[in-house]
């Protein structure tokens, strides 16, 4: 049976996070795929808004070039705001998932609802457009923000962790809900423990996306290139982006 | 690693539509996945309206009960309007998937929009409700019925293939999508060589719910039994439907 | 004036829910109108959940037959979940309303926005999905469960009643409504008294169905047979649903 | 049992038109009901835009004011775009319904999904804002426009009358729908012969809403004086429609 | 440059509400602007309801018609629930701004959610209805009411502003919003001094649709008269309103 | 009067485009605002998907960037997907309108639907993606595209300018829209003479954009800084975008 390789994006600079992602992703990866974690090496060092996205947007499609360089089957752009999906699908040749959309069409197959936990307040309209964007707003509850910056998962401390574990409780007892959406990539390492804890499913998006990238591959169906995400026409970019069109993919 | 065992349930008594699914459905499975193909020994020899679907219930229902008996670790209801999907997900302990969620899913993390090519016209009602249900309406550009039953599918003059066929080729010319979804189970065989020759994905339901449900199996993922999918409570049911209830699951 | 023969079908085996509901359609009902309030001999003593809604499907329909072949003029299925209400219309001649449905049209034409007072928690996600299905989304401020079930509407002592009132008298003073519909068929005797009480329209989905159904036969307007609700097509269907088809109604 | 009675609005000034719509709402209403069938004295002689509707507005609502002192026990407003509806809700003692409104709800009993039939095209707009309003938008396949003024359904050439004929025959082999509204109360007489032609329901608002209306008046049920629909406050007003307020209601 | 005159309707009759959104209209017009601010002689004090509007869209659109004779180039209806808007802009040439609109617009364009602080409850399902017809649903947290009448804003107590400014701290500590819209002309002169205090924008309609019309005016594009909101056809109007078609238009 | 100084940043690198827009927005632009037209220096040469758009953003963040250093008081992205909108929010003290949503506001404001016009079928998508995020999607009846590519419309032969006009006559006979958008920055020169020859709203993003920006910063109101579109914390950017936030705006 062939073996996939699955690139790991994780959109920020944070190393710590990078290596976070990359051991849920190979825990719940099959035996047959490997999983390449990459981070940029210029950056954002944690994506909480629209402008940070755009910031990470720039090395995920380099990241995308990179990768379909070295034969990568797929992507998973590890970050809760999917942020420049629709790009790297249209410049990849391999499938490629967002772990927010991952996470959200999980849920979906194991709960009527869902909540969703996240980090800084600020990132809540981002899920939001994303929950509109890929049909599921109907099906979520509410989405909570513990109120800290995203690298504050990274400090050591714990507190962001006991934040997330009493949000994730306050949302099982007052949402009406049947599942719990983490909506940040540095909480990949939780959501086992708050399952068992919990006793309902607790869906990271950072394990969602290997399992389902993998099912697109084992299916072997790619982003379609009939109509709106074929390559880019290239028109003679230049500047930071332009490395990722001189591989013709096409 | 751990092996699945996955029942596919064909709710109609069609042996020979239930073949066909089996095969793609163990073409599509990792090693380490079983499939078990069954179908009701009592039932309807097609499913092309909401009567139908309700006589297709009592056959699932009875399938899961005796699959989870069995050691089954996960089911598959495999007609397109994934009849009494949500009755078995409270009844089941493993995950349940329809072959309709699975494709939708599976087409909206490769195309921007997609359609959908189905049997009978009196059935697009029911691909239309689903497409609310899940949240995926907006990203369906049309249903369309190749206007003839679906075991016309299995008659072995190759007229109705001709049409879905057709029918497809029309889609990609004239429905500004990404994908084509195949709106019946019995058209399982049909996807890889129209995929093939219209150069686009060209989605089965069964092939794509094998592979997600391996995907929730991998993540540990089931049906959430807090809140409304819970197992149904016994209170003393009577008549066909008892035996569902008579080993108590949780 | 023609005279008109109704059926009220309680889904569940409870000869007393049968009975409350029956004694609420005939206080609504016109001279003209004849109620047989009938429910299956073997199924669910209530129905709490999707499940539950698969079993009593079932008797829904033998009991359509029954009907039909009796020479009843429409049918109500006295369910707040309107559990195979259009397997239902698929299989009679006469008109067929859910109760839900019911209640949520009449409301509509009362009030701006309403909430629903419902039974066990559980329930509530059906409620959404017609309200959903239905188009009446938008005018339902909030469903509400007073989480004790279905049956305790019978038990005598008076609690599940008094829970109704004081969620009714929350709902009234909190939701911004003007209307308020009891969601099961098990409140029917409580709409007069409460809506006496509270001075705002307080619902009930029987007495609405029956005199919608006597709208639908004044009218003279059946359910469609052009299009996808027509007559089940006969395929040679085998098991407990059979007797459904085999007096030809087209 | 009690009697009924029923005021007929007109909300134009064709007398023509006021009585083919009695003709129809006598024909269906039952035996205890009495049909009082008005139109204003002063306004505008047909209704195909906005500035028509807040013309006719004016007579709707004095109409419902002496209606009222008359002692009527409900309301119909006889025009398809329902103009004025919340404002005659407000002044009413009695239920109001409009004919639009009544046939949406009764097509949406029948079939799965329905299309309009109506006069102007710049009417069709005033159709979907109700759609969007009621709820029923997805219901309705399309809402067509014979591109005749709404008089010309009086004008004795049966011309008009041919087009609706042409135009309900199309929607019925072209739009999938299993019924379709006349959508204008001029038409009220062509639904039973074109319901006989074309076996399929179609539906006219005045019998529907003549019919639906007796059904809230058997329930005991009128418009909700708990929250946004109260009475107006009497805060001086002059001009026009003082007279509305001049009797106080509550 | 061409200078432009704008005709600000207060569609109630009180002239200290028509002085108070003058003022600010000018404060905010540029001077190329010049602002007639116009109340009816004979209507309704203030507008709270359905029925106040209907009598208030009475006297906007002879103000329309009065205005388009004297030559003025646009115009603005001034009260929150922009009564008549549609039928405005059928009778007259100029454009038609409404100030609840016209706020909605602005917010959109400075912050992804607003909420909005009004009058008397019953108001509220007017915002509502409007926030579905302008797409702006979504958009919108929270329409809060301070549960005091229209005129308690001119009556000198300063009450009436203390609540609306409660109301807007609240909505902006809990609501998760970037913007609060006002919702009542008689709150104009509040905006300014709230936005200042809570460092966030705090929007006017009246200084709003002031600003928008200006755009249009300056762009040279006014209401379509191709399609649904051409001139009223003149069929001959008798009543209070035919003088507002003696002067054709067009 | 104070005067304002707009920064129109076109977001590709084709001066000629450059110099279209600026022409446009001079001549709708009033005497007391300056018009500051930029492109990037390096870049992509047209936007016509995703991955354009990605590209694009970063060039837009550095004009913002540049123009708050000069001193511009607001920014429009004359682009017609608003690539980097919600981003050039965060970064930007003074208000920023995208020219899709500016032409749809004003759209919105003039007729009761629209149609738009664009140039490839790849960017269809992101104009769907576009009306859905502002709430103009059940306004907008159709988007076309002339299948040519942005670039056609500077080459000087004036075919896509032919195709651009019998799109508009098409959809103004075909579509039963009162408006036409123009979805194409490169297409602002057209506006006035469609708008002159078909005699209806043919609307233009970028004089509508440079119009309501004025209107913002005639009201004093800018992006709100309470919540999601605050300034972005400066947690130690690296790599292209670095700069953006070296000149701390907060």
């Amino acid at each position: 049976m062939r073996r996939h390789r699955i690139q790991l994006i994780n959109p920020n600079t944070s190393q710590a996070m990078t290596e976070t992602m990359a051991h849920t992703a190979r825990t719940i990866a099959s035996s047959r795929v490997e999983i390449d974690a990459v981070c940029p090496k210029e950056g954002v060092p944690s994506i909480e808004g629209h402008f940070d996205e755009a910031v990470a947007t720039l090395g995920i499609l380099q990241q995308i070039r990179e990768g379909e360089d070295r034969g990568v089957n797929g992507h998973i752009i590890a970050c809760f705001g999917d942020p420049g999906l629709l790009a790297a699908r249209e410049l990849a040749k391999g499938p490629v998932l967002g772990i927010a959309e991952a996470a959200m069409h999980v849920a979906s197959m194991v709960a009527t609802r869902f909540s969703i936990v996240t980090t800084l307040p600020r990132t809540v309209i981002i899920a939001r457009h994303l929950l509109h964007r890929y049909g599921f707003y109907e099906q979520c509850a509410a989405v909570h923000a513990i109120d800290l910056p995203v690298l504050s998962l990274e400090d050591g401390s714990g507190l962001a962790q006991q934040k997330v574990r009493e949000y994730c409780l306050n949302a099982k007892h007052n949402d009406n809900v049947g599942a719990i959406i983490l909506g940040c990539g540095g909480m990949a390492d939780l959501a086992a423990e708050l399952s068992e804890e919990l006793q309902m499913p607790v869906i990271d998006g950072v394990g969602a996306a290997v399992t389902l990238l993998e099912s697109l591959l084992n299916l072997g169906i790619t982003t379609s290139k009939w109509g709106d995400l074929d390559f880019p026409r290239n028109k003679g970019i230049t500047g930071p982006y332009a490395a990722c069109l001189n591989t013709p993919s096409s």
